[in-house]
């Protein structure tokens, strides 16, 4: 029997099912409906082509309405929007836009894949031809035009998401001054810890961001014809523009005033293979919630990523194949001027608030072998528990940030543990590796955690204490302690240690640092097996100078 | 007690190895013994040193003598040659090189970490101050001097292996005109298939070296001043250095003369924790026989990451710690000038010899999302059992090579399936992959391969068949077919395959191609659909066409 799908929604999930289940099957009647003028554009792509990284308009297209009626036979509407499901009749109500006509439509299996819609927080006084968000190609035209005919000078962004800095960053490649504001204390808190963040402020900083953290923008006025945001903590910026990306919730009313059953953040629930409580109803994408990949509890994740295997599982599951989703690790990544950022599972701050027992290692290995030209330091940062098992890993850096991530991510999947990424066997060669590749170096680390052998401190043990009970220990050369060490620290460089034992304290802790963590690795094995109470502290220098960098900054800022 | 640990060979697999022993047992008595003039060098450097892409001789050196002396408290003795091993006395017999003195070593634990030596293959006339192969730092200062004094023009490389081919590149960036000879009918012939080799010959060929292939260095000869080679084809080719890169065998002349167990290609015999046939004796890195990580079976894969890890787990393994090592998968890559080629697990070729039954999918999925600047193809051959298990992989490309070829070889560790590849979630922004990673549409395609929703076709079933029995279907564009295609072939654009059904036999299969393997696959699901017989050309036109331009370029050569 000839069947029937109507899809909702024609970006990543919606394509990829309507792809897929026309491969799967070449009888069904299948029809696309999407309320903008799009389908299948590249949503990761807008930011780069409001910066002109982008410049030809029509790349930003992946397939066109066209294309997928003329190879697919797929029946493509767009400016139609869904109003309405009868769950009763399997029928949809559309309104076509452009004539305001509306009519019914059958279905023998229906796909939701609307996606997320902008939040616009209300802040009084915010509106106007230059207050944006961006979601979609309509949005994108609008902000282009704005820098084409208005050509502003001051740009805020309110939100240092993903989305929040890499609009940041394409201002500033189209030439404008911009403002970055974050209610959180740091850049993209769902996703880095306090230490990891830190480079990636004084790198935006570096790049003349204007950073304002742990604010929020509580008013916007206009005086003497100039948009002034009012922030939280007393600060004014001027503006020519605003951007808002303060995070998206999931479309849901149609779902909703369906009766269909909703449940993390408003999210449609669904089961392992996409079928919402009515089994004729199936939902992908954004406006899903989805199992946790690694706990299995339900949350909201939406990435690009999994929409589009969503999309592609839905249709096997349409087309009576079996289908099981494995659910989502929330694995993303984030290009930062020349820096990059990417995360995967669950962050320290999180899984301090769940109750989870877990370990931290931070590692800065170098990006390939360091006698080859330009290798430059990672920030990784591996949480796990005490078993081993990988909870989520945070990675910062110039180079291959994403090969890591990718493969501990990867590892992730099968809920492997940190002995597995010291045992993984990785390509090297000198220009993108070393003999023991950055991945392994983190593995090795968190195993000599796991099993005592490495005692490790972590930063905020160590700053900000009033009255320390501990002994600062740095073991790095003379020269790297001149120039700049931590206050009040001891310095005995790791060779002379041996021979200067009886200068330190037996009835005291000592916490020992050096640049990364390697040689004071070494400095604490010496001190363990020679009876003295002694932690390494956590990525070493590399971790403590960007914080201390960062505080400076925000001192700074603060007394202008 | 305090131990005392021997350790044979400075590089690699011993450096790691007494470092770890070091923060492990702070008491034992360490000694490193190493015959060459340096310990601890950057062996996988050495070629890019010849080519000045590193500029100072000091970074070669990752650790010093003095280094692992000050921090690590290692005796170490380079220049000491271990002459024989009394396993009875537990004492090795040493020459220190520079005085001639013999003198004895007793040991509770030596480990061995020989290495390997380059093989010499006996040619003719093959001698003289310009005749180099290059394996440690000796190697390289000769060659440098013999570049910097003698001003060489012409290079023959004799080998296109790992070595052969960034000696080949590094020559060429020393300014020399560089010929390149290899026995087999490929480059890298123990990585790559022949489709898979077909691009990096045609690079070589655009970089300026002389490739010769499938023959062999049969003699050289000195004629008015000038050196000569003859090759087994009659070729001729003039010379002022040659670099030979033939491979390594393992160097067990002690193992053997002591008895041990020897395996696979001589190698020393070790059991999971490097324990040789004698209890007191470890051995680790290019001498020893691994077990495949895939298979399970003895082998003989010398490298350079796994080295470094057996050294540490030796080292575990000495100080009583359980140790089960988990074999090798033979993960490699290596950079070919503005191309990377990387390879794990079986070829196909040496599947096909094995018996054991297996698939392959061939994808050229996009570096990065298309939209964003600077996106590449890659080459990707997947190799898998009927049931997925992925038995081999191999990458060629521009860009993320390294990233894609090391979550493949991730998931092969795991002993992973197609599947999982699909099901991977991995890191996506535009600058650095796409919503569907390459590694995902490898997965995805193989995945459909086995599930029978894509019958496949490999380019040596269509190209140089005499009489064909199938029908050669083009479905690319009109433009794209105009540029270049199959002789013979039928050209429907996909758009209008649906209405041109008719004009399709029905006795006789079908073969269907297009770029890179998407647009036919869609075409063929559409013949299938509709009753007819088909396959989809795995790989496309993508993979044929530089098939294609390598016999041109080598009956040009030929035609000379």
């Amino acid at each position: 029997m000839k069947k029937k799908v109507v899809i909702v929604g024609g970006v990543a999930g919606g394509a990829s099912a309507a792809a897929r289940l026309r491969r799967l099957d070449e009888e069904a009647e299948i029809i696309l409906i999407e309320r903008g003028g799009y389908i299948s554009y590249a949503n990761c792509g807008l930011p780069y082509y409001i910066g002109d990284v982008i410049t030809d308009r029509d790349n930003l297209f992946v397939q066109t309405p066209h294309g997928l009626r003329a190879r697919y036979n797929i029946e493509v509407r767009t400016r139609h929007e869904v109003l309405k499901i009868d769950r009763q009749q399997k029928m949809v109500e559309v309104k076509e836009l452009v004539s305001g006509r509306v009519y019914q439509e059958t279905y023998d299996f229906l796909l939701l894949s609307p996606g997320a819609t902008p939040i616009r927080p209300k802040i009084p006084g915010l509106e106007g031809d230059n207050v944006f968000t961006l979601r979609d190609v309509a949005d994108t035209d609008r902000i282009k035009t704005y820098l084409r005919h208005e050509q502003p000078q001051r740009a805020l962004v309110v939100g240092a998401g993903f989305i929040g800095l890499e609009i940041a960053e394409n201002l500033v490649a189209a030439g404008l001054k911009v403002s970055l504001v974050e209610m959180a204390s740091r850049v993209l808190p769902k996703n880095l810890d306090p230490e990891m963040a830190a480079p990636l402020h004084n790198h935006l900083r570096a790049r003349g961001v204007n950073l304002y953290l742990q604010t929020a923008l509580s008013a916007v006025e206009q005086r003497d014809g100039q948009d002034w945001a009012l922030l939280g903590n007393g600060e004014e910026i001027p503006y020519d523009l605003v951007v808002i990306a303060v995070g998206t919730r999931p479309e849901t009313h149609l779902a909703k005033e369906a009766g269909l059953e909703l449940g993390t953040n408003g999210a449609i629930r669904v089961n392992a293979s996409f079928q919402t409580s009515d089994p004729s109803i199936y939902a992908v994408g954004d406006a899903i919630e989805v199992e946790s990949g690694i706990t299995g509890d339900k949350t909201y994740l939406p990435l690009a990523g999994p929409a589009n295997r969503q999309g592609r599982l839905a249709a096997d599951a349409i087309c009576g194949r079996p289908v099981k989703y494995e659910g989502v690790i929330g694995t993303a990544i984030v290009k930062v001027f020349d820096l990059t950022a990417g995360s995967v599972g669950f962050t320290e701050e999180f899984l301090k608030h769940s109750g989870q027992k877990y370990l931290t290692a931070i590692t800065h290995p170098l990006s390939h072998a360091g006698y080859y030209p330009g290798a430059t330091h990672l920030d990784i940062k591996l949480l796990f528990t005490p078993e081993g098992r990988i909870l989520g890993a945070q990675v910062v850096g110039a180079h291959n940030v994403d090969k890591t991530l990718d493969v501990i991510a990867t590892v992730m999947k099968t809920g492997g543990t940190v002995d597995d990424l010291a045992a993984l066997e990785l390509a090297y060669a000198p220009p993108f590796s070393s003999a023991k590749n950055p991945v392994n170096i983190a593995g090795y680390v968190a195993g000599n955690i796991i099993r005592g052998d490495l005692p490790v401190a972590s930063w905020d043990q160590i700053l900000d204490q009033e009255n320390p009970d501990f002994l600062l220990l740095d073991v790095r050369s003379k020269s790297q302690f001149a120039a700049g060490a931590l206050e009040g620290a001891l310095h005995i460089p790791l060779a002379e240690l041996r021979q200067r034992l009886h200068e330190l304290p037996r009835d005291k802790e000592i916490i020992v640092y050096c640049t990364i963590g390697l040689t004071s690795y070494l400095a604490t094995r010496i001190l363990i097996q020679n009876g003295f109470k002694a932690r390494n502290l956590s990525g070493g220098w590399q971790t403590l100078k960007p914080i201390l960098d960062d505080r400076r900054a925000t001192a700074a800022q603060k007394n202008r």
